[in-house]
């Protein structure tokens, strides 16, 4: 098992990455409260493969183990489905001491936190991440957000886990589509922080999509330790943090515009960084060559390269709302270096050629 | 004009109490952002009075002051009154740089924090109290919240003000039934933290129902004071904090039995005082006499003394979802002196003999 600290003073936690960590209850003992209730939030999806091993592990340390199952999907992100958890905590006389578990994906672990932040004001919070992008950055840094219908992840909190526990053998299984959308997440955090890590999963790409168990655990572990890094520096993403951000200007507009859920947030990242890797290039910020690899890895990861045909336009509308920007005005996450990113604006001439070269139309 | 400094590390803020201080833009400098919008949020009742006012005060700090105006009343503290808000942030494309600032009483107040608390994870925020409950109350401490169906305050967050700036004059237009639910948060401080301003109050409870200025700017400023120096010792209510809900455990009661709305939150806290210091004298916690001083002052501001005829037992119910409560068990606030509190549980027996002496049936 590896161990990756996250050092946020009074808030610093572990995440526990390992095969089979979610059945085993020894894992769950930092956020043991036995006067207290667990409540187990899934969707109809994950709930019947992994809810009663976790829920067995959870029990030697809570008074009750409770379960709320969501309805799947980046389509449920809202406040309808929000307050399932809220009636299900309320209807049970859940009280400060309840701590809620977050099992599933990234959704999953965005609405619980968001939960856990908004309960009564805040009550514990832990993650059990079963996505390949939940385990390498969702479960990392304590975003937590519903979506509002003029805009993603609009509405919520930067509220930390006590505890993630990273099952590896959780992702056998998900859907390929899925494991390549996490790969795009995976890929992000050495395109802009670790040019080895980079040219290391040029190197076992194969054997991630392949679910090779060590592959997958080295490349959680190496994730999480880069944003944990990042996200200890800058934890309300007043500057670094909005490095991770590479790729989802891009994606969150390419999401927004084809409606949450017909793109997976990982594909729509993945195309994403290709074309933010493309401005970078048009900016003489980066190499076509550095550029290419990129490409080259995203396509290999199995992710769409091509934008969804959306006039450019429409891009520069739905990119309004991203909350990087300020006064206005539209900042992009670049790179000048394969392993390094930077925050700046870009002349939307620019910004429109590089667009319209991946698939927007007008 | 008088300043109270609410001290909570990097996130002190000054809470400024003067007449005519809402209508006087240098009172607003601390909150200046002028690459930023303001958004005020106020209530059909509150905003024609006041909100050109304070859109021309704060014009001079800010870009573009826009303005959101909500349903009055309890009964809108909900889920789809608070998406207004989102609703006119996110339709005017504001960014992380938009200062939301609530125009109103307690219950603007709670659901304009919250919004801040959320809005993209976090954006500043500032209280215009304009009632007497708010100002010595509710704008103090940095609890936000909406109502769920079955619990107040159920879904909320701990977020501070930048700046608060009550204004007395502000409380001419309140109807008197509004000064009396506000002195019944006056008399708690009393009652809670200081025998002295308790003295003080049977002194001038004439004076303040009468709307003179400096009995209302002393009486104002005195709260402020002992609630931000409980608020600074215990942020996040795990201790000393506790002792602000004296009467709030009953008075939720009350205000959920009878429907949000019905009673005023500062009517059902004054009839919960008397039934949580008559629970105090029944363990004899509390001299007799000591507890008829507060009734007495209770009576003299105006305010019910009689419960409302719901059963005891549907007290008790309301009662579980309290947030004070830990692993079931109902915890009060309760007197062993004017001008001191202390939080416990207490025999459902004593309790209930309390509650039918007041008015509950059953």
């Amino acid at each position: 098992m590896s161990t990756v600290r996250v050092e946020l003073g009074d808030r610093a936690y572990d995440i526990l990455i390992a095969a089979g960590a979610l059945c085993e209850p020894a894992r769950f003992a930092a956020c043991a409260n036995p006067r207290g209730n667990a409540l187990i939030v899934s969707n109809t999806v994950v709930a019947p493969l992994y809810a009663d091993a976790l829920e067995a592990a959870l029990r030697p340390h809570f008074a009750r183990v409770l379960r709320c199952v969501l309805p799947d999907g980046e389509a449920h992100k809202d406040w309808d489905t929000l307050n399932q958890v809220f009636d299900t905590l309320l209807g049970a006389h859940c009280d400060r001491r309840t701590t809620l578990v977050a099992l599933g994906g990234g959704v999953i672990g965005d609405m619980t936190g968001f939960a856990a932040a908004c309960y009564m004001r805040g009550v514990p919070f832990v993650q059990v991440p079963t996505t390949l992008l939940a385990q390498v950055d969702s479960s990392v840094g304590g975003k937590t957000a519903i979506n509002h219908p003029l805009g993603k992840n609009m509405i919520g909190a930067f509220y930390q886990p006590r505890l993630v526990v990273a099952d590896v053998d959780a992702l056998r299984t998900l859907p390929a589509r899925e494991i390549a959308a996490g790969l795009a997440e995976v890929i992000k955090h050495g395109a802009i922080a670790d040019a080895d890590f980079f040219a290391w999963l040029e190197q076992h790409i194969d054997a991630l999509r392949a679910l090779d168990s060590g592959a997958l655990a080295e490349a959680v572990r190496r994730c999480c330790e880069i944003k944990a890094a990042v996200v200890a520096q800058d934890e309300t993403e007043s500057g670094l943090r909005a490095m991770l951000n590479f790729g989802h200007t891009f994606g969150h507009a390419i999401e927004a515009g084809m409606g949450y859920g017909a793109w997976l947030h990982g594909e729509a990242v993945g195309a994403g960084m290709v074309v933010a890797a493309d401005v970078s290039v048009r900016l003489g910020l980066l190499d076509a060559a550095q550029a290419q690899r990129l490409a080259e890895l995203v396509r290999r990861a199995g992710l769409p390269l091509r934008l969804p045909e959306l006039p450019a336009a429409r891009y520069f509308e739905l990119m309004q709302v991203d909350k990087k920007n300020e006064a206005g005005e539209i900042r992009y996450v670049l790179l000048d270096g394969v392993g390094h990113a930077l925050l700046r604006s870009a002349p939307a001439e620019v910004v429109g050629a590089a667009l319209r070269a991946h698939g927007a139309t007008g």
